[in-house]
């Protein structure tokens, strides 16, 4: 019976997702979801991919947590419209769903937006599991996770489009085996993009943005 | 009404969670749930605990993953009796459940076992709702992952009983201050101990080992 129910719970997500889409393709905005662990990054690489394609490509970003503002205010000092949910409000939910993100992009000022990025709750296993209306999903892991992510936590590299592989600066510090990581990927999704960054020191970002501004340009060309 | 569904299974979880306790306590085995997030270090900070340990404390380990048994393999190398859950078998749960923990200590030997440590899937959200029948809970987390994790991940800090501060020896090479983190974690949950450790490296385990010694000990004294 519990998973019937469950069942239920995604039937509707996925509902509410994909009036999200339509709603977002209607408004010509390119959505984002980015995924990690607590702590990998998400939104040290965000705030660092804003600062350097905001001349180029108009941005917003929703941000989820359970608790605190922080990563708002972290991202609001970018100059982009930012909007932060607490997931405590809809009972401490381990994820975003698509209904918090509808409510959320209600607040913000989506005019000329190209692309709304997501920087989801910091779990690798629920944000998985739950459609939002995006575009295309992203996985952020961090070289000090260690190799074997990719293998525990198999959905999340299956459902997402693009890894990076953060805090590559630490590399000569730590006992890690860099192909042994992309080889799990390999493993889990062939053919997947990682880019190889380091988001604190600024290393690595010219080809994660360059596949930005292609997953971006691609969806506004005519089809 | 989801809600309500949801409160069912805790309730289920709960009355199946006090029949583990009763059970390991008349077996006189202490047992101590470890969380986090993916990749902060749980189990080579148990592979070396258990190094120090085994002389004088009797261990078993039940170890959780939604997929894999890389942990499993690598604790069984330490000489104890090891299982691991893969919840991928639970409909890859985020979480060990009091019901997943009964079925997995039925797998092991627990004759003359002090302690059974639980490692838990690496999940800073979900696993602190879940009761499994433990004595207490300790939450790791890593340097790595920033100084906010406490009050963004606030009930896995209000729940636990200690907390590991993980991968010190990276400390050098990273913009983090020590102070905002053992702040953040005395707003969250005042007087709850913090053990600074690299585990990797073999760092701090004193403190930590004589707090496990006396958790056990504490329990076997008669009251």
């Amino acid at each position: 019976m519990e998973i019937k129910v469950v069942r239920k719970v995604l039937d509707v997500n996925e509902r509410m997702a994909q009036q999200n889409r339509e709603y977002f393709t209607k408004q010509g905005i390119y959505v984002l979801n980015i995924m990690s662990s607590p702590g990998s990054g998400k939104t040290t690489l965000l705030e660092k991919t804003l600062a350097r394609i905001s001349s180029e490509i108009k941005s917003a970003v929703i941000v989820g947590d359970i608790c605190t503002t922080n990563d708002a205010d972290r991202l609001a000092k970018t100059g982009v419209s930012v909007v932060q949910v607490n997931t405590d409000e809809f009972g401490g939910d381990c994820h975003l769903a698509a209904h918090v993100i509808e409510k959320a992009a209600g607040q913000l000022d989506l005019k000329g937006i190209d692309l709304l990025f997501v920087e989801n709750v910091g779990n690798l296993v629920c944000p998985a599991e739950f459609d939002i209306g995006e575009n295309a999903k992203v996985v952020v892991i961090s070289v000090t996770e260690g190799e074997d992510k990719p293998l525990k936590y198999p959905l999340m590299f299956r459902v997402c489009d693009a890894a990076v592989l953060n805090k590559i600066d630490l590399l000569p510090y730590l006992d890690y085996e860099r192909n042994a990581v992309l080889e799990n990927i390999k493993k889990v999704h062939p053919g997947m993009p990682v880019f190889e960054i380091s988001a604190t020191k600024g290393i690595g970002f010219e080809p994660w943005i360059k596949w930005l501004r292609n997953q971006v340009n691609r969806k506004k060309a005519p089809r």
